[in-house]
């Protein structure tokens, strides 16, 4: 089980109704890591850094089994970085402050002993850099999951259109879909979505679940009801991360392991929430997992005898 | 299994962005012995209506096992109207116009004929109107479900309080919940709407699905993904009456059994949206109903091998 992750590692500052952070670790490749390590390793992760990115952070990941060859490091710049601040709801955010830094100029580069992944996730990140991950890969991985984000379709519309063509699974959220299609009827959204290159899509809605769809079959994963959320930074990431992994431990990419799959990603997704950044997803058991994922079996599990 | 149905019976006009009926059947007690007669019979319908509401529907509905010694027909008055138009997402509507008239002054009378019933639904109504219904009762019922809507809680607030007491069962949408509980974490909501009387609470959440609270339990339903939602009237008290009709068939009251019942509603509330009014109820025969519910199965059943 070999599994490439590309996308952001960076510092994020995120204001919530519950509190602010300070500058903390985020980026969508870091939330990846952390969530798919806990089914499958080695995890080759492609990514850039600045000169400020903690070294520990790098080895912290390392001892999970985490790869750091693609991952460069600017000697000259600085790291990534996105502040943020949500409303009540938790589901819309500002972003008060954005800057690329090491990311303006990104030209990823796949080492040689990266060719021959078997799964490769894509993180939200520049359509034109997913590509060219794509595009470098000597065999073509069995399975390509991508994540992206409403941004994208607007500033690079028809680079996402050649990306998405090349994919297996689709990530995006509901009011993506619905950009992304014209469609309001998430169905309806899917469908189109399902004739763009992906056979597979996923939909996420957040403290409401996520829909997986596949031809004329659709599959619901539940969130989790939660107390309180603390901070949403990194769900839809760590959500990835727990699909890419269960998928990547499996070795099946069949419809029905990706409903297992997402029920996975959503109980990690559950755990991120809990607290600030990849703090919750740093103290985490397999005994705590597993709990978690009997919880999400508990949710939906019913009998019936039909009348 | 002995069902009391209270609630109104009345006409609607009703605006989506999909088009405009005329004024047509509605009301919740009519929504509710629509869907609940599919499982069981007879039920015990207990309403009022005006000179103006139409003698056959009255029919209809009696030869589906609903018994109408319990609705008043007056003679002089006008059967209570209601006009609404539903915006695009279809969860948010303006109301046109209600005219109360026979609902003005409704004073229920429990026909002898339906003491010692088992179960009780109280659809939404005049929460001085529930508890009268519950006080005439010389036996109180097995379970008592309730519906109600944030009207009451704005204009009856203390009223309602007291019939909320009374009930086993508390069904309100998820604004509705925030709004009784003050709490806007819907687990938080949860746990102070089980302080009030009800042992059970289902928070409905309409494309969102449904949860079921009971202790520290809760229970998670999915709403059917649907192409189009054509027209949202009824879908909660449609809802309700699935909920009850397969309790009062099993009759079985368990927390296990009240998993099942809200799969049955959600089944029946999918129906519901898919015509204007109740028209699409009408039509259903038990083997749609039986292929709507293997699709929840569908929906939600996965399986999964923990690492």
């Amino acid at each position: 089980m070999s599994l490439m992750v590309v996308g952001s590692m960076a510092f994020d500052a995120i204001e919530t109704p519950f509190g602010k952070s300070d500058r903390i670790i985020g980026g969508a490749a870091t939330y990846i890591a952390w969530s798919a390590s806990n089914f499958c390793q080695p995890i080759r992760q492609l990514s850039v850094v600045g000169y400020d990115f903690p070294k520990e952070e790098l080895t912290v990941l390392e001892d999970r089994g985490v790869v750091m060859e693609g991952v460069q490091i600017k000697k000259d710049e600085k790291t990534f970085f996105w502040s943020g601040r949500y409303h009540m709801d938790m589901n819309t955010r500002d972003t008060l402050d954005t800057q690329l830094n090491v990311l303006a100029n990104f030209e990823p580069i796949v080492p040689e002993s990266y060719q021959g992944a078997e799964f490769l996730m894509l993180g939200n990140l520049v359509p034109a850099v997913q590509h060219s991950v794509i595009k470098q890969m000597k065999e073509r991985p069995r399975l390509i999951v991508m994540d992206t984000m409403n941004f994208w379709m607007e500033v690079a519309h028809a680079d996402l259109l050649e990306v998405i063509k090349e994919v297996d699974v689709l990530l995006v959220n509901d009011s993506e879909a619905r950009e992304l299609s014209n469609e309001y009827s998430l169905v309806k959204a899917a469908r189109k979505i399902l004739t763009m290159g992906p056979k597979y899509l996923i939909i996420k809605k957040g403290e409401h679940g996520a829909l997986l769809f596949h031809g004329d079959n659709v599959f619901f994963a539940p969130a989790l009801p939660l107390e309180d959320v603390f901070d949403p930074t990194g769900a839809g990431d760590t959500f990835a991360g727990g699909f890419i992994g269960h998928i990547a431990r499996t070795r099946d990419i069949s419809y029905e392991n990706m409903k297992t799959a997402i029920i996975v990603g959503s109980a990690m997704a559950s755990f991120c929430v809990e607290k600030f950044g990849t703090e919750r997803l740093r103290e985490l058991s397999k005994a705590d997992i597993e709990a978690r994922i009997r919880q999400f079996q508990e949710l939906v599990n019913f009998d019936i005898e039909l009348v």
